[in-house]
């Protein structure tokens, strides 16, 4: 066995289900009607139950994972591929939405260039880790040989151990990357053997038109890896991306470590079922933050019986939805652990 | 006139349709796919047309009134009388979740007693300004005289009136009150002609039976009044709660004055939906916070043609909700202000 192989075989850390119990416990001794702030409560439980100890989330890393596609070659999508590299150069001067809100956070923020098709100038707060120029085309070849699919997985994998080694509480990957609505729909098609018609969608804004030519683009890369699409690894190398192969990486890692992540939107989940997929039981280890526009991210949570703490009809990518939810897992930590008992409140007296 | 019913015929300020023209054409120019950042994009535009300008939401007063209400005599709760009183002073100790929200989001928190069953002892940090012993039982009597009615109301508006000399962006207001979810189901069937039935929901935690007793006591009520019920103010009057009467006054006063508020959920909206009726227009500024697991939120927030931000399941008042959603409405404005126009970015050139 290989030292990747044996990573990959190497189970998700498993909850710790006294200190969920005792949350659950302080829970019921808050004063408030039990039950009243609703999903606030079941999340401080479940992050408790991740973190062993009461729920924090404070320390949040953020890590965006940018590469191009090779599929883009099919006219995919609505913006040209040169938007990716754009992009990368505005996260890092602050202009891009994640910036914003990965300063409003106070969350520290890694970009990471997986594969952009040219090599880029030196960018100031972009790490250059640049595996090729983008991914091959699907529609025609594999995506990625074995080796860079490894790799992107690696980059992703290492990012998360940085991040446990700085005792960071809530881990979230972002992606970007022109055209990948597509490779992570044909992704899902293959992972949940549905219809490419089912999850191709509009991503950053094609017609009617548009969505059908790039659904008939996945259904025929579907057809011709057919006889390699027997496992998650391999559709992840076959209809993947560096960014997503990254994304995997990330959170097989954070699950193996027993770091907390909050999963983005439609391209994130697809990589969060890709590694439940893999791993079976790393979904322990995920929070859903919110409901994406695309439509076929229904499909996605659905598949991962997840409920997402937000539906804002966002679809951006690049971590904001998570980012967004970030807040909101904080103040069901504050409310957890400050809020009085009703013995402290003196209130039992009241209701006895 | 008195200066009352002056003051009530004032029109509410108007919006500021430049301002939302230009927020509106600002948000096409930001570096994301057009839409793409879904409700924070409305949101941003909605204040910004509130506020003439850049949108903020930095400084936020939380207000929570605090009144009993004489139909608990109709044994109409899960909770007795005497916790109304016990939360008051959790909010001002800190124990509260309001308290603990307020802190995390740096927010004032004023909580006003308007009229608790007994008098309490002075509390360093809670306003007394009890205008009776509770409420009498609309069961029998109307809640409130025309007096007192006002007397909260105008409590109320001078609330408003000293956060708007202290500059403040977003008002929120909320309601302690054990029974009060029966007077504001009360209340919402006489505005909207609704029977009892529709609108009585378990409130802190009634079961089925409990719930068909609330609602046969909001049924004869309706009957009694019948004849009275003929306008808003003398709906708040025979049928709601101090609480209640001084929410719709500050609803009032914040829509005259042009200040935006931040609704919570089912009383809230019960007070924002008779402070429109009272003053039509008075919704334009309001934000709704979140839809409440209280059944009756749902009809309510249709009458005010209301889409919230949030739906967490929440059921717990004192402006929780509300305080939840603020930190949305601040990264909303954080990405409309700070991210970068395609221009500034040069993505305009990546995309022609």
């Amino acid at each position: 066995m290989t030292d990747f192989s044996l990573w990959l075989s190497q189970a998700p850390k498993a909850l710790d289900k006294t200190a969920a119990a005792a949350a659950l416990a302080r829970q019921s001794q808050l004063t408030k009607p039990a039950g009243s702030l609703g999903k606030l409560e079941s999340l401080a439980v479940q992050l408790a139950a991740m973190q062993g100890q009461a729920p924090q989330a404070e320390q949040v890393h953020i890590t965006v994972y940018a590469a191009d596609h090779g599929v883009m070659a099919e006219n995919i999508s609505a913006y040209p591929q040169s938007v990716t590299a754009a992009m990368i150069r505005n996260f890092a001067s602050g202009g891009a939405a994640i910036s914003v809100l990965a300063k409003q956070l106070n969350a520290s923020l890694d970009v990471i260039n997986v594969g952009t098709v040219a090599a880029l100038e030196t960018i100031n707060g972009v790490q250059d880790q640049r595996i090729a120029s983008g991914t091959a085309n699907f529609h025609q070849h594999p995506a990625m040989s074995e080796a860079d699919c490894y790799q992107a997985m690696q980059i992703g994998k290492a990012n998360v151990d940085y991040c446990q080694q700085k005792s960071t509480q809530l881990y979230i990957a972002g992606d970007m990357g022109i055209g990948n609505t597509t490779a992570a729909s044909a992704m899902a098609c293959a992972m949940l053997q549905l219809p490419a018609e089912q999850l191709a969608g509009p991503g950053t804004g094609l017609n009617a038109q548009g969505i059908a030519h790039k659904a008939r683009i996945i259904r025929e890369a579907l057809q011709l890896h057919q006889a390699q699409l027997d496992s998650p690894l391999s559709i992840l190398r076959y209809l993947g991306g560096f960014e997503i192969a990254a994304m995997v990486g990330s959170y097989l890692q954070c699950a193996k470590l027993g770091l907390p992540v909050m999963v983005d939107g439609f391209i994130s989940s697809v990589a969060a079922l890709c590694a439940e997929q893999i791993c079976p039981g790393s979904r322990d280890w995920f929070l859903f933050s919110h409901h994406s526009a695309e439509p076929g991210h229904t499909t996605i949570l659905q598949a991962l019986e997840a409920q997402p703490i937000l539906a804002l009809e966002m679809r951006l990518g690049e971590a904001s939805g998570a980012a967004v939810a970030v807040p909101l897992m904080r103040m069901a930590c504050a409310l957890h652990n400050q809020m009085a008992t009703f013995e402290q409140a003196a209130i039992a007296g009241a209701i006895s």
